[in-house]
């Protein structure tokens, strides 16, 4: 973060500078995806395909990032979203990240497989204040437990920790084929682990268990039931799906296929998400994740209907690179570029960006 | 198959594993394709392109894998497709490959061009019992013969030995336009021959009197009076053929290019399959083979109308690699991507599987 | 051609056998395009992006290649394209090819710009009588010349030493930009000339003589007048010029792009070829030419509306490596993937190829 | 320029002749895109993937590149665009580059970012007669500055040294995000600066105060009111902004993306100009630039509905390559280009060139 010549100065070259700090082993679970990498390849590749509109001699005096996701008012669209194990990737982990967060107004969704505890995370985002005083939102991100018991003890603790909303990931019932872990026989180093899960809680070898403890629509009454917090379900990118969790009294929706880690040769996110948009028409709050790389790509997601993105790989990237100042220069280097898309395209607010702005 | 990190953990290593194990000549043979190889490359492409569309919150407690595939309930819906001469590939040749498909239930269709006896492929098969006790079905492959006698005699040796069903291959009344085994100089190694035809019965080396003896519809009856077997035919890409072959009374249809040996450019299988599928309107049952690499090809073949899927080459790669256990390995390995790829896409039963799941 | 795994066993290993034999000078006027050789490469890759449907148990006894081009009753629908210098490839020049044409029952388009008299060509096809004792067609391809005088002595040379048809050469009144031969800085070694030109009638360096002395559809008829000949137009790809051509009395036309070799980024000849067969409604004979290099290439243009094909490069390749029985064998080769893409398509008669064999 | 094979025969190869020539800052200056450069190259990769129609037997005798660019008689329709900092090519920066659009006739738009004065560069034009003693027009680029004064000034000095159209850029109003400048770490060398622009006005390092200046349709009154020139807009790509610069009474466009230098993923030119074409009807003159390297690219655009086309980095590369001389000799193989596309698809008059050249 000096005055020098800087050793990354996009996305791509802060893959690029990561992968040296991290062990072929962290680099296989962070990276890779499912089956071929068609997913992880084309999440990427279809923002990039979309292409924007040029407008010129707009007005852009008084243009700004600011916004609102769910009840959320925002300073700007990024969030980052739940990637597990944050400590394969620097001592500091997830209080790190949650301190750039905070540091850079960005809203964060914890995983519940965080090698961090919740309360730990939520008080380093409180005692960075951002440069207007507010604290960043922090979600707190649930898989669900064959136990439900073990359920509803992450949903109290996240409550009690301050977390503002539950994140129900629904894209991931089973592990995905993921071979470069297999092939590089992934398995967490000694003094890492979810700490929020009891010790016993490794994912199970064979389907069946797993297949029977999956959530379904049903499922999501009892857990209405049981928080005041609100609920978005992470993973849906069939229109139909996202019709059912309108529903089914959901909050929101983040529009994801787990950064092409689950299922190969899925639909990207880019094509889902206007399908999402035209089935909940705006009564659902919607985020997406996957491939956003460039402050262009956020512009593009919020033209095609959603309120924010979320960023997964970069953030243990650059928490790889440099900690909580580099989590916190990747958030400032997407916002300064969605700031320059925006005046480019002619949109001094984002709430008025909608499908004119693409081609 | 120990406990060690595997070394190989999809189709493609798989592939590449099987290099190293394989004669040059036995490389080009088995590895090749017709002409500059694009339908070779086009029938895996074509199932990745394909997009499936992941679906949440469905109930998946009891998924499973079974099926139909004509009158036969199968545990799963991958078979091993006939490949001639795999001796080439190992030792013991078919009937290591047969004891690995009946070890993992799956449906094998053994070459007229077997290097072992077909015999001795079902003696094999019967003595591995499945799991569940069950002997997965042997199915004899057949090219006409210019010699009505010798078809005949084929038929009732396939017949006598326990297969359950002809398929008549009808997609290569002549050799291929095969450069690179023509380039490697390919013929047949001492001690390796199709042990079911005669010595003399090599391919003819000018095309008139191939063409003289190629089968047509009208020999289908003949065919059709002299077994009492059910009859596939093996080949069949274009609707109106599909409808013939309806028509004309066969049992069922594997849409095939030949593996992308036969016509160069002609259409891949993942394209012509549900056109096929449109014309037979579910009267005729359907296998489809070419390129299938993945669980997710499979499912996405069941969701085009097919009832299951073959495997040529990887059969072959796998038998060079490991045997009888290989060939085991590899079964297995796409059967539990396929159940991966059915709970994520919320499928917890093929026989329901539709176009619905392709986007 | 002796019994030895052979050099090459396509078109395609022809072309790199071929790079070795030929001067820097050479490789660059025979194989280079016009401008970043998009068109050059468009030719090829657009007839194997056509797919053939594979059709099965047709009757294929007494399939042949035999066919009508214009008047001439051919044994099959390959023929050789005008190219010019073929000295530079090797010293028998176009008298080699000329046999082999004759040999292989091959129609043959003798360049203006040959390096060796027509009268040597017409002899040397005469004396080689091919399987049926048939002699194949010889045919003049013609430059209009800036003088008419020279017009009528290249004419009525060509109509004495028995040529059977014109082709006037449309696609090229100004040379293309083929920067790989002003790259090689190319001229004509000592000992290579056009016979059949003056002297002093090189290309003019300055564009507007050649503007002047372009042919127009107005010239058509003095040509007309002045050769019992029939005359076909080379380089026609515009539908509209089709039609301008049929109006003006000509016999055919041999759609072509000159090989890339002109105009580039225009459009390929496969993409042209329906259009310009709709344009003429079968009533004047087309030929194709450009990126010819399979037998399945043969099939998709006489199934788009071509009596048949003419080839360029792969001439002067073979010619550089094998002389006339180089030439022979090309020709050959061709043949045979032409019967068994025939066959795998169900078409035992190119007569009735139609746009049905194209998915 | 002597008559030895030359070191570059087209645009391409001149692109990488020039790469020695310049310093690595240079080189990230004037090579460089936006972002990951998306559009970069989809401006001359649009332009080549459009086809062009080759027409036969047309009369081509008095063809002639000669048209009207707004007001302007000229000679051929290739342009220079306004390229800022032309010393860092070459010591003699924009008047070398002016002598030589003077002697190729070609028009020349002067940035206001120059590192030589505007008065410099007109006597230069002056001084050079074209072959018909004509003087190409002289055009100035305006860059909006925050201070009215200063934009004024800058009015007048182009007015008092004879330019003949003002061209106010509206595509930049912020930086683009060039990465490889910022990864070059690029400054200007001591000795060169934009002379026009007093030494404090440096590009402000925060966006607010660049968003406050950026000008708006409504500036375009005083612009209007202070000179008498006719006045273009470039960086015009969306056709309601084409529409809205007619109503603000706009003399010209120029349909632009910045050579793909401020918003990556936009529109390429090649897309976006048939488009602005339809949008004003014919009733304001259009030019287009970006990624125009070819002969057949500027009869595409001319084609497309542009009265001529601006050329860019060739512009510095051929200086840096060879001074006046090389920007000489770039004009003129691009016009040569021209000639001969011009020629093979029968097309003598600019004029009369629409979109049915293209298929
Ligand atoms: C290493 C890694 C771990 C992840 N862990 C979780 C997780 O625990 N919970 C979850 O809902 N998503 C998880 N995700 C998915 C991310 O939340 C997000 O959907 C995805 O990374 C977005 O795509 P991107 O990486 O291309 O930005 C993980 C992703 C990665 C790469
Ligand atoms: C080496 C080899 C030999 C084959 N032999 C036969 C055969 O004897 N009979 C037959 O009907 N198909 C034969 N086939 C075709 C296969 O049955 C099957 O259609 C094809 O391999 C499927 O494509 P895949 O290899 O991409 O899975 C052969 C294929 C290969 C690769
Ligand atoms: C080296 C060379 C010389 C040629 N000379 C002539 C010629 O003299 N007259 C003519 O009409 N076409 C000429 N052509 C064009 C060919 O007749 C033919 O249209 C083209 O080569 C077909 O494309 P192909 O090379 O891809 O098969 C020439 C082509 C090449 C490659
Ligand atoms: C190095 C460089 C400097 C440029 N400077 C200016 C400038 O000062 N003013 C302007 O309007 N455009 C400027 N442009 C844009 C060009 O005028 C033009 O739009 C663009 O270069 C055309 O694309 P091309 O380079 O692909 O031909 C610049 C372009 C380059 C490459």
């Amino acid at each position: 973060m000096s005055g020098d010549s800087p050793a990354w100065v996009n996305l791509h070259e802060l893959a690029d500078a990561a992968g040296p700090k991290l062990s072929a082993q962290a680099a296989a679970y962070f990276n890779g995806g499912a089956g071929d990498e068609h997913t992880l390849a084309a999440n990427p590749a279809d923002w990039q395909r979309l292409h924007l509109w040029p407008r010129t001699l707009a007005p852009l005096d008084g243009s700004h990032t600011r916004t609102m996701i769910g009840p959320n008012a925002v300073a700007h669209p990024i969030w980052l979203a739940p990637v597990a194990y944050q400590q394969l990737a620097h001592p500091e982990g997830e209080v790190a990240t949650a301190m750039a967060a905070a540091a850079q107004s960005a809203g964060m969704v914890l995983s519940s497989q965080s090698s961090v505890a919740v309360e730990d995370v939520a008080n380093a985002m409180r005692t960075v204040a951002d440069p207007a005083g507010d604290v960043a939102p922090l979600w707190f991100q649930l898989y669900w437990q064959p136990d439900r018991a073990l359920t509803l003890n992450l949903i109290q603790r996240a409550e009690a920790a301050g977390c503002s909303a539950l994140v129900l990931t629904v894209d991931a019932p089973v592990h995905g084929v993921r071979d470069c872990e297999r092939r590089a026989g992934f398995s967490l180093p000694a003094g890492v682990r979810a700490v929020h899960l009891p010790h016993g809680v490794a994912q199970a070898s064979t389907l069946a268990p797993l297949l029977q403890a999956a959530p379904t629509w049903h499922d999501l009454n009892w857990l209405r039931e049981h928080t005041r917090l609100p609920i978005w379900l992470k993973g849906v990118l069939h229109p139909a799906d996202a019709a059912l969790a309108r529903t089914a009294g959901m909050d929101g929706l983040i529009v994801s296929n787990h950064g092409g880690r689950t299922l190969d040769t899925c639909v990207s996110t880019a094509w889902a998400l206007p399908r999402v948009a035209d089935a909940v028409q705006g009564e659902l709050p919607l985020l997406v994740d996957g491939g956003i790389r460039r402050g262009t790509d956020v512009l593009k997601a919020v033209a095609l209907g959603a309120q924010g993105v979320l960023i997964g790989r970069p953030q243990v990237h650059a928490l790889a690179c440099g900690g909580a100042l580099g989590v916190a220069r990747m958030i400032r280097l997407l916002r300064d570029e969605l700031a320059v898309a925006m005046a480019l395209c002619g949109c001094s607010d984002l709430r008025h960006a909608n499908r004119d702005l693409l081609a």
